[in-house]
């Protein structure tokens, strides 16, 4: 078991002190329901690092009003014990009230990585990641901090708005996990019926075909586009919330096709909204 | 003169280093043109550190379109030397281009203490001042900053911010420095001729008036409010752009007055925008 500690002015003094003793410090912002991909975060804070601290707090202001901010999973005890399993020196799990004063007025906005994909449907969602991962940073200063490419927005978003304040933190990709079926990890399967799990399958069979295509030298945009959402559809159990196809970088569409991208989509398998994406690579026009 | 440098990369060496070595470090973020107001900052910081940096950035970010920023002064020279003078150790001068990239696209927005006052007549202001601010404290990371009470908002806003998003750093507030005229020492000061300035006095004289009628049992808003505005637009070279009573610590109105309130006044003379504001204790009733 890892050690839990509840306020911001402990976690603040314990990694003050390990970092004191010249610990050079990671950082794995969660919101529990931990599972591989989380774990695969904490092994690589692990190996470069020499303290690692996890955060669990499921950031109220990260949810709108109609999402599942109550039923979101909670179960602290098994996140403690899994963290440790995987190496974390220390659980940083606050109270909403110990993260955010009652007339707390200051919002950090990301106004162009967030333009597109899950900030277009998700209205204030990336400005409730933004500012508690920056919360977090300033309470933790850790020196790298771990977040998977499974989000890949989230990721995106964080890296800009680490370069734009100057936070002295470096953040550090890490590639999405899958089950054995393909279907990327999330705390949101945890929702999905192994019937609806089955029928989600079709997400990574859609990206992967996607994938085969530009590698084949499909160069339209709309006929890549094309290909995922009739390969999700195409049983009738899943909703396409999106399919953007946008520079890997800048998340701006690129039409057509050329350099780093990445092909993320948003699906509804009855009311569980599932995300995954693909970086595909496709050589530039001579 | 004290020593200047440029880059970002070069301020955090340098602090680091007196950090290294055990130093506490002050800091003053100015857009320069030093007056005794920035004096009094630098020497408040200099007895409470060990180790003052003052920067001079005359922010982008923080000027309407239609506002003075091509011909706000700048003279760094007479600025550099003025700062050693007060005891300044280094003084950061950054370009725009050093602190911005040119797709910078991340804000930060105090929602609260923000909404009255100059927050509602300059939009985007004060976003404008909380984004270089944070820049600032995270490429400085000093343990104390200072900032004067002649800018009200600002310094209840830049603590508002540091609270809510858990900046390191002490903000310490210093009182308005005013000459023998009574008139709060400000770098657009310079805009004003000997006449303007003349007419200005009348900002100081209200609002001393205002302070003793409050402190004569005068406990309507309205009534105090009247009485400031009457002295400023007297004898008609002075035009109010607002004169708000307001709660010392939300900037919330308060109706009727009690406890510790600001009244704070934006008044133009021509085209030069003077503020200044005074704190008054008015005892709760019983």
């Amino acid at each position: 078991m890892a050690e839990v500690v509840r306020t911001k002015q402990e976690i603040c003094e314990r990694v003050a002190a390990a970092r004191a003793g010249g610990k050079a410090i990671g950082f794995v912002p969660t919101m529990g329901a931990l599972h591989a991909g989380h774990r695969k975060l904490i092994e690589r804070s692990v190996s470069e690092n020499d303290f690692t601290v996890l955060s669990i707090f499921v950031n109220p202001t990260q949810f709108g009003p109609a999402e599942d901010f109550d039923r979101y999973p909670r179960h602290l005890e098994a996140d403690v014990a899994a963290a440790g399993q995987a190496g974390a020196d220390l659980v940083f799990a606050p109270t909403a009230e110990e993260m955010y004063a009652a007339d707390h007025s200051t919002w950090i906005d990301e106004e162009k990585v967030s333009e597109g994909m899950c900030g277009a449907r998700r209205p204030g969602h990336f400005r409730g990641v933004a500012t508690v991962c920056a919360k977090f940073f300033n309470v933790v200063r850790p020196d790298r901090a771990y977040f998977g490419q499974k989000d890949y927005q989230q990721l995106r978003i964080i890296e800009r708005m680490v370069r734009d304040l100057d936070i002295p933190v470096e953040i550090r990709p890490v590639e999405t996990v899958r089950g054995g079926d393909g279907l990327a990890v999330s705390s949101r399967n945890d929702y999905l019926s192994p019937d609806e799990r089955q029928a989600s399958l079709a997400i990574w069979r859609a990206l992967k075909q996607a994938a085969a295509l530009v590698g084949g030298g499909e160069r339209s945009t709309r006929a890549v586009s094309d290909a995922v959402r009739s390969e999700i559809v195409r049983d009738g159990r899943l909703r396409v919330e999106y399919i953007e196809i946008v520079d890997a970088q800048t998340l701006e569409p690129i039409v057509p096709l050329e350099g780093r991208m990445v092909i993320a989509v948003a699906v509804y398998c009855n009311h569980t909204r599932l995300i995954d994406n693909l970086v595909v690579e496709c050589p530039k026009a001579d």
